[in-house]
Parts: C-alpha cells; sequence; structure tokens
C-alpha cells in the first residue's frame, strides 16, 4: 500500500493558522526579519522576507544569519500541514550554501519537501534575490509522535 | 617554506577593534541575538549569547534561526584577526546540527579554524548549553584580496 | 557586462573528451562504481551508476560510501566543460541526504551546476533508484588557474 | 535519570566483531578502499586507510569519492557498540570538507560520537594525512529498533 500522498495528507486548515500565525505576528524571530507566507501548498511553502534595516552590516550587505534563520524558518514551517494528528516535526540539521550578496529588498524562497517517511523529512530550500538565486540550502527533520 | 603559523598572523589589534565593535553595538543582527565576544586568539573566538526572549517561540525553546544566526556569525568573525591588509572573508557555507532543545540561558560558543588557505577557510563551531552540546556546525570561508 | 552563459561558456570536444574518457575507462573510482556518463549539457551532466555486488554490504543494500563516491564523481565533472583554458575546479565540500535505501540495479543521476563565478560553484546533485529519490546533494566547488 | 554513558553503553564484543569483519573481509567496499579499524572504543573508532592506487586520478591526487566513502563508513560503524539488542543505525545525512589533496600513504581516521539520543546520532569524523587534516565531517545517523 502506497503512502497518502502530499496532496491526501495535506490540511489547509493548519496551513491557514500556521500563515495566519506566522503573518499576524508582532514578536518572534520570523517577525523580526521581515518574513511572510505567500502560499503553503501540499509539501511546499512560499515566503517573502522584506531584508529589515537592522540585519545590513557595515559593509552594505545582509548579515548571512539573517538568511540562516530564514531557511531555517521556512523549512520548519512547510512539514506542519502534512503532519497527523498529534505528531509534530523539528528540523536536526541543515546546510546552505550563500550564492550572492543581498543588499536589501525582497526574497523570495520555496521550501519543498523532498521525501517524507514516518520518522524523518528532507526539504530543500531556494532563495532568490529578484531572478538570481541568493541561497539554497537542504537539511532533514525529524517527526516525532507527542506522548 | 611554511606558510605563518596563526600566532604569526594574529593580530591583537584587529581582534580587540572587532570584540568592541561588537560587543559595543547597539543593533543589528549579533545585538538582537545577545552575542558577546568574550575571547578572540589566535584562531579561536569564544563567544557567549545570552538568548533573548524574543527567540523563544510558543512551543517554549529558542527558534532554531536563532542558533543558525549565532553559528553564522562567530564563524564570519574568528578569521578577520588572522587576513593580511586588503583581505577580507566571507563564509560561503555552512552546514549544523541541532543537537538539544535550547530554552534560555546563555550559549558559549567556540569557532574554531581547522584550515586556513590563501583562498579558503574551514572553521569548526561548537555552541554548548551548560555542560551539553547544543549545537555542532562545519564550514568554508572564502578569501579575497580587495581590489 | 553579465557573464557568459552556461551555453556560450559550454564546449562540447571537452565534454565530449571526458565522457569518453569516463566511459571507456578499465581502472579508477568510477570504473570500479560502474558509472557511466549519459550526456553533459551546459551546466548539467546526467549518468547512470549500475550497482556492483561488490557494494552491496552483508545487508542486501548498497554502502552509502558508494553513492558518496558517485555523488563526489559527478559533482567533480560537470564544471569541466564551462571552464576556460588553464582553469580547474576542485569539489571542496559537500553536503548528501539518503533517502532511501538501494538494494541494486541502475541509479540516474542529475548533477546541476546552480552558480558559477570566477572562483567557485555549486552544484546540486540528485540521485533516483527509479522513480524516486535515493540520494540529494548540494556542494562547493574552487576554480582556479593554473600557474 | 541520566542516560547510560558510552562507557556503560559500550560492548566489546561487538566492537571485536565488527573489528573482525571489517579487517578480516576480502571484499566490499571497505576492502577495495584499504579500510582497516584500528581501535573501537566508547564512542569512538580510529581506523586507518592505505590509500588504494586504484583511487588515484590521472591527476596524481585520491579522488575525492574515495574520502567521502571512507569518512561513510567510519561513521556508519562507530555506533555498533553502542546499540542495544535489536536496534540499529544508518547514516542518513552528512557533510564533508576536503582540507588538502592527498596524495597517497595512510589517511588515519577518527569518528567520534557528539551525541546520542534514543533516536538519533551525531558523528564527527577527522582524517589526517600525516600531521595535517585531510578532511572533516559531521553527519547524522538513525536509530531503528528492529521489528
Amino acid at each position: 500500500m502506497p503512502s497518502p500522498s502530499f496532496e491526501e495528507r495535506f490540511d489547509p486548515e493548519i496551513a491557514a493558522a500556521m500563515t495566519r500565525m506566522n503573518n499576524d505576528a508582532d514578536a518572534g524571530l520570523a517577525h523580526y526579519l521581515g518574513i511572510v507566507f505567500d502560499a503553503m501548498t501540499p509539501g511546499r511553502l512560499d515566503a517573502t522576507m522584506t531584508v529589515p534595516k537592522s540585519v545590513i552590516t557595515p559593509f552594505g550587505t545582509m548579515h548571512g544569519g539573517a538568511m540562516a534563520g530564514y531557511v531555517d524558518h521556512v523549512m520548519g514551517c512547510v512539514l506542519y500541514p502534512l503532519m497527523g494528528k498529534g505528531q509534530w516535526a523539528a528540523t536536526t540539521e541543515f546546510k546552505l550554501n550563500y550564492l550572492s550578496a543581498v543588499k536589501g529588498g525582497e526574497l523570495k524562497s520555496t521550501a519543498t519537501v523532498l521525501s517524507l517517511t514516518k520518522r524523518t523529512a528532507v526539504v530543500r530550500v531556494d532563495v532568490k534575490d529578484g531572478d538570481r538565486l541568493a541561497c539554497v540550502a537542504q537539511g532533514t527533520l525529524l517527526i516525532t509522535d507527542r506522548g
């Protein structure tokens, strides 16, 4: 028996709730970084980060740590609408490459679930600055049944 | 002829200036995350992050993106006192593993230069929460001669 | 002035020579692993590994190290037809995720150049076992001008 | 109640059996790569790879894929003597940096368990070529209870 597809597993209410929770937050790291969720679809999260001035370094470019925080955030959220009742998912590791310096503006990201088993998921994240890639990442989430 | 050792390359004035610049900042990502440099020695940077409440998620644990930002920050700074005049170094990629959830308090980190050539460096970062490892990372910096 | 596109940089003679050299080898790691290049196109290498029995472990699945060797091999080769005269490229780091156990048969891989500057390139590799992903990887190559 | 220490968990009989199985093999990837286990101690595996001529490329240096295979192998083995009855561990991802080109000879490696929970472990691998680091890696293993 094949495992359920992302479409079958996807809970649009959880996606809507997470999007609202993220976009309406007035505190927290994602709020500080200016991250807004544009669309949560089965196995995918599209988001935009409007680079805040506070993460521009004296060299005039965005602090890499802001990108790393952005990647971690979308990677950790994309899976929720696919979880079963009582399950949750936590990022356990990731790797990223910075492909070009960012001066500001809007960074569009796509987090894509590449693989999902009962225990783990692998997610890829691409971040674009205009039409060029600014960062690519891939990481692993562990899935847990709450006690 | 062997390349100069970290001790020979190390410029304590740059280390002192970077430490001051980091610790006295009243804006920027490192300030937001509560990162203070404790010691810059040849090939090594010891720092402390006092976890701000703003990066604690509704689940009661620190946002992984805050750890990622912390790792990126110390990885990107450890090399400066080893650079020659007119050189600079930028993180081009890293990978991290989260080893345990963090609830707050102080996170001590050590960034260690494992390898340094004319063009690249490899840096390892360990972050401890009390006496246990909370995060380990390794990454690559590219070294550039300013034009 | 925009940098030349992959199509403009691509040297089909180098691609043909590398393919021949790889596919005709009767020794070396790629020969041992059963790796054949199917197509080298601008910024992309498609290859097939016919899993040799010698890398099946006593547990009946392919040794992960064989996959890692496969990834390293195609990642290191995809860039050559894009190099200028006297340039060469060497993998300096990569990260991979194993997505499913492999029992044998043919593994199709695609190495794709995501980014290429004068000094570095970032390459992504996907490996498929039939219609499912078996491994995903991303890594960095350093580009050098020979003395 | 603290979890058992590596010393308490360590089963010397399994360590001896794995060492024998590895060192006496006359086939398989580890045999092809010339990997011998020198010592398995709680949370640590020391090994030596005597670089075979077959993995030296036409450029006169060792194929990176051979190093990747070496890293995968020791990372995947270090955990076994710490597993409970009926448990096993499989590498799910790792990242490595190549620090220096290898021309041949003996490569000494140390795999160290940094973290071990019921479900995952994080392992670090250092590989030395004489007295300099040739490769550093870190990766994640998933721990499974056999059905």
